[in-house]
C-alpha cells in the first residue's frame, strides 16, 4: 500500500495520487463491441446462440429459463439463503419506497395548475453478471426498484453457467422481485438483445445493471443511438474511501478496505486519516487479515494500487474525498454525522464503527448499484426514480389563462414566435368575446 | 398535411405512421464535431476564439460577459419585457421548490437507520441557443433549477450576434436566476469549452440545454467519455400531439398546431381525432390561420409532414399517444383528466381548452426542456432533481449490526466474497466480546 502525505504534494501530485486506472475505450473493445451489437441486430436468437456458445461455453435451446428450472432452484436452495434474500429484498423494499418520488400538484397562479404525475418505463431490462461468482443480491438491487416503480415488463439477462443453467439464487431472487422473464445471456449480447429486441427477446426502453468491459461498452454504445435504449449510468471498476480518525478500530477499518480490495484486481482502495498511528495500524492489520482470504491474491494485487493518506484533518478528509467522489464512503470516526454536512459527491455513505459497507451490498436497504470512477460527482445510485418517469401536467381555467395569458404573450413576442402568441391571444378575444 | 385512418392500417404502415426524420449521426456531423472538441481541448481559448470568429461571425476578445454589457442589457430591456421575464421566474420557481426531491430517513430494522441526502452538482453548464431569434425562456428554464438546487458554479453559453454581443433578454433572465457567468459561446465548441475547460471556461460535471444538431453531437461525444461531463438527455427536433374531441374549438387546435409548426421545417405535429369533421374544420383552419404567421415558410414545411390521424375513440388515441410518446401532449376534449390515468409516456401535458401549449414554454411554471424524439419513453424532462445527486447514508448501531449481520454474512459467504463476510463477523465477535 502507498503511503502519501497529503500536504507535501502539489497540485499536479495530488491529481495523481486520486488518479483512477485509466479506462480507455479502446479501439478493439469498441469494434468487437459493436460488432457483437451488428450481429444480434441482423440475425436476433441465432447470433445469440452462436456468441454464448463461444463466449459462455454453453449450447442453448431456448434461451429464457423455463418455469422447471426456476423450481429446481427454488428447491436446491439452503432454506437459510432463501431467508436471507427475503430478508433483504424486504428491507431494500422499505427504503425505496420511502424515497421513491412522489405525485405533486401546485397551483403557480390562480386558475393555473401544475402537476408532476409518475410513470413506470414500461420495458426494463435488468443485467446480473456473473464473473467469478453468482450475484442475487444485484438481482434484489434492480428487481425490487423496478417492481416498485410498477414497470410492465421486467426482464432479467445473467449468463449460464456451462451447463447452461442459470444459479439458482439469482434465479430464485429475480422470481421473488417478480422479474417475468430471465434469459441466459451475459456479456454485450445480452445488452444487444435487450436494446433492439430479438423473437425471444422484448425490447427493452432502460438497462441496468453493472458488468465488465464489455457490458459497459455495449451500454454506451446502445444508449448513444436514438433506437437503442436508456441506460441507468455509465459504470467503472469498484471503489472505497474511508475516512478514519485515530479512534477508529484498525481490524475494522482494515476488514473494510480489504472487502472492496477482494472485488477485483482493478478495484480501488484509499484511506484518509489525520493520524499516522491509524495509517500504521490498519496497514499491519490489512496485512494479517489478508493472508487468511481465499481471494488474497485478487486483494494483494488491489491493494498494490491502494493509497494511505495522511490529512491535516477530518475537514481535510473530506475535502479531499469530495474530490475523489468515492461510490463508497466509509467514515468511522469519533462523530461522523459531524462530517455529513460537507460531503458533496459519494454514490452511498457508511457512517460509524458499526457499518461496514457490506451492509450496503446486501441488506441495510439501499441500492448497491452506484456511480463508480469520479460518477457520483453527477450522477446518483439507483433508485426507484430510475425506473420512472416524471411528467408536468398543467391545467389552466379561463380565469387562469386571463391571469397569465398576457406574461406568455408578450414572451412569445420576444422570442419572435408569433403563433405560440396567437395561440393565447385568440384564446383571450374568445374569452372576450364570451363576456 | 397528411391524412390517416388510423384503423386501416396495419402493424408497419402504424409504425411508418409515427415514424419520425431518420436522425442518424451522419459521419461527417460526428467528426466535424470530434475535431471541434479536439481543438478546443488541445488548444483551449484560442481555439474558442477562432471558431466563434468562423462560426458566429464575430471576433470576441473576452469571452465573457463583462459587467457593464449586463447593465447595458438591462438598462435597454422594454420594462414589460422585464417584468414578464420575472413573472415567469417566479412560477417557474415556486412550481421547481415544490416538485424537488426531499431528503429521506428511514429506519429499515432497529438500530438500522438509511437516509437519502440531497447534494447540488457543484459545477453546472446551461446551453441557451440563439438561432432564428433570442431564448430567453431557455435560460429561466435552465437557471432557475440551478439556483434551487444549490449548485456552487453555474455558467451558461449563448452565441453572440455578429456583433460580439448577447442578447439583452438572455442577459437579463441569465442574472436574474443568479447564474455565475455567461460566455459568448455557441455550437459545439461551447459544449467541449464547459466538458473540458479552458483558462476562461471552467469544466462543469453536467451540461443543460436544446441546440441544433451540432451542439446535440457534442454533448452526446463529451457525455461518453469518462472526463467528459455528464448531460441533461438526449435530444431532436420539438414535436406536439394533440388529441381533440369533437367538441374542440377547431381554431384553439389549429393554433396549438402551427405554434408547434413554427418552431423548424422539422417540427413534428400530429393530431388524433375520433371525429372527422373535428379534422376537417382544423384543416381548413391552420390554412387559414397560417396564412397570417411571419413564419408561414417554416410552418408550411413542418405541416408539409404533420399528419391528421382518425382513431376510433379517445381510449385508442391515449394507446396512439403512448406509442409515440410524444414531447408535447395537449388533449382538448371535453373531459380531459378522465384520458389522464391512461397517459403513460410524454414530456410535458396540457389539458383543456384553456391550456394552450405556448403556457408551458414560458410561464404555467413546468420545465419547457423536455424529452423529445420518443425519449419520453424513458426520459424526464428537466427539474431540480437532475441539478441534484441524491445519496444514500446508512448508520448502524451495534444492535443494529447484530440485527443484520447475519443476514448480511450469509448473502456475502453465497456470493464467495469472504472478506465482506468477515467485515460482518469480525465486527460481530468484538461485540460478543464486549458483553
Ligand atoms: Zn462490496
Ligand atoms: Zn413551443
Amino acid at each position: 500500500m502507498k503511503r502519501i502525505d497529503w500536504n507535501a504534494l502539489d497540485e499536479q501530485e495530488r491529481s495523481e495520487a486520486l488518479a483512477r486506472p485509466a479506462q480507455s475505450r479502446a479501439a478493439a473493445l469498441r469494434e468487437g463491441v459493436s460488432g457483437i451489437i451488428a450481429a444480434v441486430r441482423a440475425r436476433g436468437d441465432a447470433a445469440l446462440r452462436e456468441l454464448s456458445a463461444k463466449y459462455d461455453g454453453c449450447a442453448l435451446n431456448a434461451l429464457d429459463v423455463a418455469e422447471d428450472e426456476f423450481a429446481a432452484a427454488e428447491a436446491s436452495l439452503d432454506p437459510v439463503l432463501k431467508t436471507a434474500i427475503r430478508e433483504a429484498a424486504a428491507r431494500i423494499e422499505a427504503f425505496h419506497r420511502a424515497a421513491a418520488p412522489q405525485p405533486v400538484s401546485v397551483d403557480t397562479a390562480p386558475g393555473v395548475r401544475v402537476e408532476r404525475i409518475l410513470r413506470p418505463i414500461t420495458r426494463v431490462g435488468l443485467y446480473v453478471p456473473a464473473g467469478s461468482a453468482p450475484l442475487p443480491s444485484t438481482a434484489l438491487m434492480l428487481g425490487v426498484p423496478a417492481r416498485i416503480a410498477g414497470c410492465r415488463e421486467v426482464v432479467l439477462c445473467s449468463p449460464a453457467r456451462s451447463d447452461g443453467r442459470c444459479d439458482p439464487a439469482v434465479l430464485y431472487a429475480a422470481r421473488l422481485t417478480g422479474v417475468h422473464k430471465v434469459f441466459k445471456l451475459g456479456g454485450a449480447q445480452a445488452i444487444a438483445a435487450m436494446a433492439y429486441g430479438t423473437a425471444s427477446v422484448p425490447k427493452c426502453d432502460k438497462l441496468f445493471g453493472p458488468g465488465n468491459a464489455w457490458v459497459t461498452e455495449a451500454k454506451l454504445q446502445v444508449s448513444s443511438e436514438p433506437d437503442g435504449a436508456a441506460i441507468d449510468m455509465p459504470a467503472g471498476p469498484s471503489e472505497v474511501l474511508v475516512i478514519a480518525d485515530v479512534a477508529a478500530n484498525p481490524a475494522f477499518v482494515a476488514a473494510d478496505l480489504l472487502s472492496q480490495a477482494e472485488h477485483g484486481p482493478d478495484s480501488q482502495v484509499i484511506l484518509l486519516s489525520d493520524s499516522v498511528a491509524l495509517l500504521d495500524r490498519v496497514e499491519r492489520e490489512v496485512a494479517r487479515q489478508c493472508a487468511e482470504l481465499p481471494r488474497a491474491e485478487i486483494a494483494r494485487l488491489a491493494l498494490a494500487q491502494s493509497r494511505l493518506i495522511k490529512v491535516a484533518s477530518l475537514p481535510q478528509a473530506v475535502e479531499v474525498s469530495n474530490r475523489y467522489a468515492p461510490e463508497h464512503l466509509i467514515v468511522q470516526v469519533v462523530a461522523p454525522r459531524v462530517l455529513l454536512d460537507g460531503i458533496e459527491s459519494a454514490g452511498s455513505v457508511f457512517l460509524g464503527a458499526w457499518t461496514p459497507e457490506s451492509v450496503g451490498d446486501y441488506c441495510s436497504g439501499s441500492n448497491h448499484v452506484l456511480p463508480t470512477y469520479g460518477y457520483a460527482r453527477s450522477y446518483s445510485g439507483v433508485s426507484v426514480a430510475s425506473y420512472q418517469k416524471q411528467i408536468t401536467v398543467q391545467e389552466l381555467s379561463a380565469g387562469g389563462l386571463r391571469g397569465i395569458g398576457p406574461c406568455t404573450a408578450t414572451l412569445a413576442a420576444a422570442e419572435q414566435l408569433e403563433a405560440h402568441r396567437r395561440a393565447v391571444t385568440l384564446r383571450l378575444a374568445e374569452l372576450e368575446s364570451m363576456t
